[in-house]
């Protein structure tokens, strides 16, 4: 029955490749070696969950502040498993759901993921999942509940599963007390450095010639980032493009882009 | 089925402009440069929505204090894109909704634009939307959950959508670390000068007469805001326009304005 | 379709005065300057209301302490607008209802005076209305989120709306953080002076003759209110008005009322 | 319809009064003359509601420390007024209700009240009605609402109502700031000398001769309560009878009397 | 109709009585002069609500640590009663219940009990009844609303009820200011001399001679409980006989009890 | 109906072997004594319910840090018993459930376990059953209400019980208040000595030969956890052999097992 839970889940895989395809649409940019580490890493734990007899079950938990490219990544490492079975689990698709029935619905990937003898679940923003809100502070306390559970529940004899899970608040897992429920994570930075944005935005295109990168680059370099009590550099690649984007718009896209820099980290 | 989708949501245009024009009821009118500023920067974001292939979505917050003229202005900057989708959501179509149909509403309307090539959302007062109150704190976090989600989900393939949020407590949005939520945001500010104030009477036509609004500005600058510890002159243009009418029944409608000017700002 | 506006709201129109009489059974007693000048800024807001282009909702706070006669004043005011459609919301119709139910109630309200070219609400004790309680504090929210989107919500095009809202708790309006709803407000003082209780004793003809009233004033008088520490004389009108009754039992109605009195400030 | 409105209570009132009659199967004992007192002010504002036609409505509250008595007298004022409508709410008779129940049962009470031209409502015990728990606070701010609006609401035209409401806790209404809601109280003190006691044993005839009471008051007045830090005499008559009860199981009641007195206390 | 009754209400006690002898399985040991006592004071209790007229309701509180005895003294009372209606109310039946079934229940057997002339009611293990958390703390209160209106609540004419409520929890109901409801309390203490321990391991007959008993008890006396700064022997007979069960299975029971015994106090 | 009984429960215990099989999927390791005293201090409780007449329920809790060995520990027991009714109450078939639904499963569990003769319940990980979050607290009190209730609950004459609880939050039951619940408790350590670790390793295989196992302790023990405010080395068996396995996937395994130990610890 192997053969047939691979027939049973072939479907599903089909709609999910659309879903992780769309979170990446923007591609991965190579802008430092870290990038290509973290993709390394994850198939690290590829291998395990496919070999190893003794770990079955494998949840990773993939953190960094907000745009810092999570949702990309995990997605990226779970189309190069090519496990027959490929889930995202997206706040995004549970707008409106009560406690029970994103409960439901997450039990449900989790029971699917069951049938099929290798399978890799993306549990995307965390945070989001639980309605987390510093204020009070108020969450779902049962989604909480139910993904520990999940997280922790051993798959049927013959199947195995990885989970990755990601989150911009590392820190409320703690406080939580339920960090042991992963067994490894993975922190994913930010942009900090001038090559770094240079990188990018030689990538995406947005000047038409090396002199205006030249010029924005050195209009970078005199806001002299960290330095004399100056704030650090530190900008997610997601709001990099975002930010590239704007100053496509502005009759002068190097002189918008670093003023829409400056005024972001500080 | 480009085609198929404008005449779809031709009729919910129809529709949207009259509330739309209902918001403005007052005109705009230009009594600072600020307010040309604000209508620019707002067609800066309408075009990078209708240009640019990697943000098919951008999300504005336009915040300000109480009757600044956010609603009014963002209702302008939406009308002026031309785009064919063009919604407002305000708290007053919802008075009594409970979470639930407040979620289900909005949800609605996101949805809806999706179906068209490019729209433009207007989210009226958030804080009224979340039913903020700042005792205890209380206020509905499954809709800021929802909007946040709302807010960050990309339209499907070819679709692109410009959000325009307004609100008058942008510091319970930081509170809340949700304002990563927004790719930037707009300030709305108060009349602060004489000058702005007299342009404002002067065209409501409160008084018949030069003599009038001159012995009214006279008044004014005799109260002296801001000096020697005196309050300073800080009014919404909105409360101004309401003085304004008020001070039209009195048999002495500059004394009136004066007086309720200072009584406002102590 | 205005006269089918006018025919259409007659009837809650009767309804309503009986309600708006009953509230100021015991008439207006003009004890002091103060009572006239709050009718009078009354009826500049119905004006207003009637004849500004720019302004055809506005809505005003009346407050100040318990039994100060807040609601037989705007019941008052109110009454002398001779606007079709007028209508008391009060508390007293609502025991029982759920928060659903009260804010169905209000906004049923509302929508009917949307159908007048000219109506007044009186929206009494909003702290009942809210359910307000100092230890939690507890209240509805809910009604309090309604009230203020109401209050703030133009009537449809040629409609015109006056709201008249009471409240003995203004602060809880402050620390809601909701006070830039109201257009204006006004403060309903009690009493103060021995010459206003007089007044107010004479009216209700608590004695049979003048020499009983000359002994109680007296009496007051050596009561020695304010001086040397002791507490000031402040009763509101109607806590008066029901001392007096209770001293009409009593076989010496002067010293009665003179001992309620000093218990009631102390 | 006055007659018709005399006959359609008449049943209810039948029911109630052997309500009434059980809270006072004790009887009263006129043990100090404070205890008369309070029966002639009863009968004042019993009168005041027959008489003044300018409060059809007056709202008494009777408080005291538990046991002293309060339930007793309340129902003996009611019953001695002879108005054909009486009525006793009780927390008894609402064990298990949802809070909504509880206010539909206290609003059908007082809707009844209306019916008669003259009526006496006793509300026992305003703490438990609002299931008052000191720990959190918890409470049925549901029925304190209700409680406080109904203690407010005038009766239509020619109905006249007087309300006893008695507590315990008079400090939580001052709390919850609902005091205005009342137009007198009238506080019952428990017994605090010898005389007292003396005065209730003999009334209940404890002992079979006077040796035996004159020992026990002298074993008593050697407990020297209050004297040199010890502590005050201070029991409510309810609390008194039930030891004297336990006292008469006893071999010598005296002693057993004596030591239950000096346990209370301490 | 006290045929009636008694015959009405003789199914109740069978059921009752197999579940209070259920619950004193281990029987009573009379390892010290207050068992006695405590017996005697309950006996006087089912005396005073036999015999006296004014006094048809009496409600005691019987409190004592965890394991103390309480639940099977309060039986041994009620049962020795030998009143035609006993009944044990216990948290262990009402696992799952809501909070309005609970009050449904209890409500059940009070009305039951007033159809028999002579009643008992064990309210067992109040702090269970009220689902009692000291995190929170968390509590049901409507429970405990109806168990003080119940507890006093006097039964109809004719008819008295004994009550009988445990808790190891007394402080709850002082810091919930209801213990006014009980009319006496009885107080149960534990095991705290060696004495009482060696009378107990005899009873249950843990050793199979007097020496190894002797060994148990020089081991124990060298424990030197409660000298220099080390722990008060203090143990509830409950768990005394625990761990003499626990040590019967071991090689060496007198070290294993001794053990156990430190181990516990510590 | 003994062998009645027997036989009813049958079918249950075929389930639940599988289930307690399944949760010591990589046996159980003696990688030090305290392994084997665990594992006899569990048969000496099983003797127990099954020989003493006066105990037939024990509750035992055992308890230690995430990861330590708790559930399989508990199954290991539950399974030597060979009672005829062993039955595993894990939270991981409880996702999504009410507290109502989780109570009534419970609750069944136990009735179930009353018909046979000797029966063992696991119930794993309370914490978790509770939904216990340190956030607030927030946890479910209905279902710790229902546990500590049926913990305490004797069953049927003829029947005997064997609980065995686990958690890793000992402490949140002395919070609450409950741990008197327990008749006795085992505590399990985790790893904590370089031999315990070698064991392991060796155990499950994960270096081809001595040397490389050699070369992975030398570098352990150059760590120096422990020394000069180095953190303690302090592992539960469960994490160690997920790092094994993690290991196993590197090229340098022993290499990657102390990294991945450093940072645990750390
Ligand atoms: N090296 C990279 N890593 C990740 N994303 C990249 C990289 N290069 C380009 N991108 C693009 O940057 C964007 C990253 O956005 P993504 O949603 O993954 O960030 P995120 O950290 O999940 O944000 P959020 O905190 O809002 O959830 C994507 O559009 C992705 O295509
Ligand atoms: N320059 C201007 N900008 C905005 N509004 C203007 C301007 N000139 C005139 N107005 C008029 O002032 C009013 C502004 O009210 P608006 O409701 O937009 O304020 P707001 O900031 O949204 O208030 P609130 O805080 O109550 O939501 C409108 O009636 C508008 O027609
Ligand atoms: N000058 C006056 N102003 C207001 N009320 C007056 C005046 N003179 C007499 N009255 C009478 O005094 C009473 C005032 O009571 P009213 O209910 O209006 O007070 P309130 O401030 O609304 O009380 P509450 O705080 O309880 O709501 C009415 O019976 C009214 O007829
Ligand atoms: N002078 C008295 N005043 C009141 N009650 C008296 C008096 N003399 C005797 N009694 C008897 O004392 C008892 C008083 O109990 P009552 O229930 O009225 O007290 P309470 O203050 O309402 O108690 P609680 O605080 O428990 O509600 C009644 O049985 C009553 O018959
Ligand atoms: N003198 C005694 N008093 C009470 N119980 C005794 C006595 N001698 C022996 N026992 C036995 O001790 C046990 C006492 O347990 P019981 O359940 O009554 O204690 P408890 O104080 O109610 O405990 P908990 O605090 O858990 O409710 C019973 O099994 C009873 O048979
Ligand atoms: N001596 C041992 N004791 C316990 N478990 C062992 C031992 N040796 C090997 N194991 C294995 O280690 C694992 C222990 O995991 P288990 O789930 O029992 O830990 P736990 O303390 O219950 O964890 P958690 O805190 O996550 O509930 C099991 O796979 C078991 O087979
Ligand atoms: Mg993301
Ligand atoms: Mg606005
Ligand atoms: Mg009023
Ligand atoms: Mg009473
Ligand atoms: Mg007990
Ligand atoms: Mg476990």
């Amino acid at each position: 029955d192997f053969e047939h839970a691979l027939s049973e889940v072939t479907p599903a895989f089909g709609v999910a490749e659309e879903e992780l395809q769309q979170v990446v649409e923007n591609g991965i940019i190579h802008y430092s070696e870290r990038v290509n580490e973290i993709l390394k890493d994850g198939s690290l734990l590829v291998e395990q969950v496919r070999n190893s007899d003794r770990t079955p079950l494998v949840c990773a938990l993939i953190h960094g502040p907000p745009g810092a490219g999570k949702t990309a990544l995990a997605a990226t490492i779970a189309m190069q498993s090519d496990f027959p079975f490929i889930k995202l689990i997206s706040p995004e698709t549970m707008v409106g759901f009560s406690e029970g029935q994103k409960i439901a619905q997450l039990s449900k990937v989790f029971t699917d993921s069951y049938k099929s003898p290798l399978s890799v679940i993306v549990v995307d923003s965390i945070e989001r999942l639980l309605d987390w809100n510093p204020i009070g502070p108020r969450f779902s306390n049962g989604v909480l509940q139910a993904l520990v559970v999940l997280f922790g529940k051993r798959p049927p004899k013959g199947r195995r599963l990885l989970i990755l899970a990601t989150t911009s608040h590392r820190s409320i897992l703690t406080d939580m007390d339920v960090l042991s429920a992963f067994d490894t994570d993975m922190s994913i930075s930010p942009i900090t450095t001038l090559e770094e944005v240079g990188h990018c935005l030689r990538e995406v295109g947005l000047f038409h010639n090396q002199n205006e990168l030249d010029r924005c680059m050195q209009m970078l370099s005199e806001s002299r980032f960290g330095e004399d009590g100056r704030p650090e550099l530190l900008v997610g690649v997601k709001k990099l493009l975002s930010m590239a984007e704007m100053a496509r718009q502005d009759p002068d896209p190097a002189y918008k882009l670093v003023s829409s820099l400056i005024r972001e980290v500080s």
